[in-house]
């Protein structure tokens, strides 16, 4: 499934880019005046290949919880336990991200991939379903149970996943794009809940970009002087136990990562080979996005940035990846906040193309 | 009238400010992770005076048309009759802002405060109305006119407006307020037409903060080198002759200023009286804003800064008025447009006071 997904990214369609710059040139508005979303409509034509592409719509967010292992090593202030109350929280619509999907009109679609603790009993939680639109609706979140195992294994001890594991998390993440874009998904948001998850995030970017871990690893949820110096050390060891080797990304992700990078990674290949935008959110999205584009480099044109996190890590992954991001207002909640908050520039950056008038249709002068 | 607007203009409430951190604290995210909105919205429960403060909406987009004497310097490299066309472009929903209009279910307004030729005849052309929710109809975008003169004076030759005409202009923006309010509006949004207008936008800028005009002046909807040296020695001029007074923001509108400009501070000042937010769009509304905040410091309390003007004068207005804006994409349109696009940033701000669980009701354990 992985290969099958893999051998279907292609690269950006020049055609349809060369296309959208033409149009560009002939709307109601001085060249280049819309910035940087012009050249997001341009990629998004190539993506699509198509002039204009369709609208980002619907837009589905597909949150991947899992936990962490190295949480015994004191990286995080906050309870194991809060993974699995969180995920009732999204059930019960009460969490930020329900708020901005809400005014968004977006669905939210919660995977279990691998959360430590027993998940909150809920008569809201639906089964996974075949091609059903209803896994679309906006109103209605909905649970989907696929756990690889009850959290990593600890990262300074042993590799966090198997092979095996990493793969069948990565496969859940491609058969969750499939199962949304099947509904009729124009647009897949990247969320994440897990305890402890921007440790391995850190080890991650650290491991596919090189960079130092004093520049991958941030202050997470926030925690203190200590614990920051002990999350660095962490990362440190975890690196040097390891030595990943980016070369082999599957291999990074079970040694290092968490089941939600692992399933977002597929995901987000998913999203590639459909040649549907998948749109990133904060560090746990860039980290498993650079697993991505080891694995299919071409995934890359169906990526956008959504914001730049907080964390020091997301701006080291996205310079790799070469993206810029859409929002820059110093959030660090995770859970596809981000995202949501960038989709409407989106959907406005492909609208133009679509809605705007010419100087020859609207009898403007040109200069 | 507007000495009644400004008596009206009150500073922020600092105990509505105290119980949005408050509740900000106990909403199901760590402390601090949504980043620049956390502080928005508790700006915006200070306006209000309420906490949680209303959600902003329905949206109101006002965009002030004038045209301008200093086009007649060659400040631009587009025929004055484009400010007219555009006008018939909004009232056709064929612009960018009725793209992103439509997008956010925002309403627009198009004010003639001055345009210099003719308006298209349109039959969908109404006339302005008293308090009538139709004017928040976000399918039929509206002209108002409410021409002080066709266009300012060339500002390079003698003062660009008199005393009594800038008062017309300002207080127009005071009643277009006052109206979008009165029918329902929960935001007003500010946008801009006018072929040449940066000029004087550079000029207010420049007079108001005491920048050189060289950072004060941009290339506007983008000139070549020739142009660009000539408009900044036009600024420089102007501020020369007039030697504009910041202690008199009216007098400095008149010498200086546009129509727009004008009624632009008016709105801002009608909308920081009724305590509501005006979003402000790029670098003729924080030209104006400078304008309106001379009139009533406390008026800042209502604005927010929608995005970061490609032109360098908006850096320079943003940093004097204290705002940081919400989107940086490089856009340089006008009309109102990265007011749209920030519109979802605020609204999800204000948002998440409303809706989001608290640890408490969700059962989510604390760190």
């Amino acid at each position: 499934m992985l290969e099958t997904t893999i051998a279907a990214i292609r690269a950006a369609d020049e055609a349809a880019m060369a296309a959208a710059r033409e149009l560009h040139g002939r709307l109601t508005k001085p060249a280049g005046s819309l910035g940087a979303l012009e050249e997001l409509s341009v990629r998004l034509a190539g993506l699509a290949g198509l002039c204009p592409p369709p609208l980002p719509e619907p837009a589905a967010v597909a949150i991947f919880a899992g936990d962490h292992g190295v949480h015994a090593q004191g990286v995080s202030p906050w309870p194991q336990e809060v993974t699995a109350q969180m995920i009732g929280n999204f059930l019960a619509g009460g969490a930020v991200v329900n708020a901005f999907a809400r005014q968004a009109g977006a669905s939210v679609t919660v995977v279990d991939v691998g959360v430590a603790t027993p998940l909150p009993t809920d008569p809201a939680v639906l089964e996974p379903t075949a091609v059903d639109p209803a896994v679309l609706d906006p109103a209605v979140p909905r649970l989907v149970v696929a756990s690889v195992r009850r959290g990593t294994r600890d990262l300074t001890v042993t590799a966090a996943l198997t092979r095996d594991e990493a793969l069948a998390a990565v496969q859940t993440g491609i058969r969750i794009a499939d199962e949304l874009i099947d509904a009729g998904a124009g647009i897949l948001l990247t969320g994440d809940m897990g305890i402890g998850n921007t440790t391995p995030a850190a080890v991650l970017i650290a491991a596919f970009t090189g960079a130092d871990p004093l520049d991958t690893t941030g202050r997470g949820t926030g925690v203190d002087d200590p614990t920051y110096a002990r999350k660095v050390a962490v990362v440190r060891a975890a690196l040097a136990r390891h030595t990943p080797d980016p070369a082999d990304p599957l291999g990074v992700l079970a040694a290092v990562g968490g089941l939600e990078h692992a399933a977002l990674a597929g995901l987000i290949l998913g999203a590639a080979a459909r040649r549907t935008p998948v749109l990133l959110d904060g560090v746990i999205a860039v980290s498993a996005a650079l697993a991505a584009a080891a694995l299919a480099p071409d995934a890359v044109c169906a990526m956008v940035a959504g914001h730049r996190s907080a964390e020091p890590g997301a701006t080291v992954a996205l310079r790799h990846l070469g993206l810029d991001p859409l929002i820059d207002l110093g959030l660090r909640l995770g859970e596809g906040t981000g995202a949501l908050l960038a989709l409407p520039v989106v959907t406005g950056a492909v609208r133009v193309l679509h809605e705007v008038a010419t100087f020859d249709s609207a009898g403007v002068a040109e200069k």
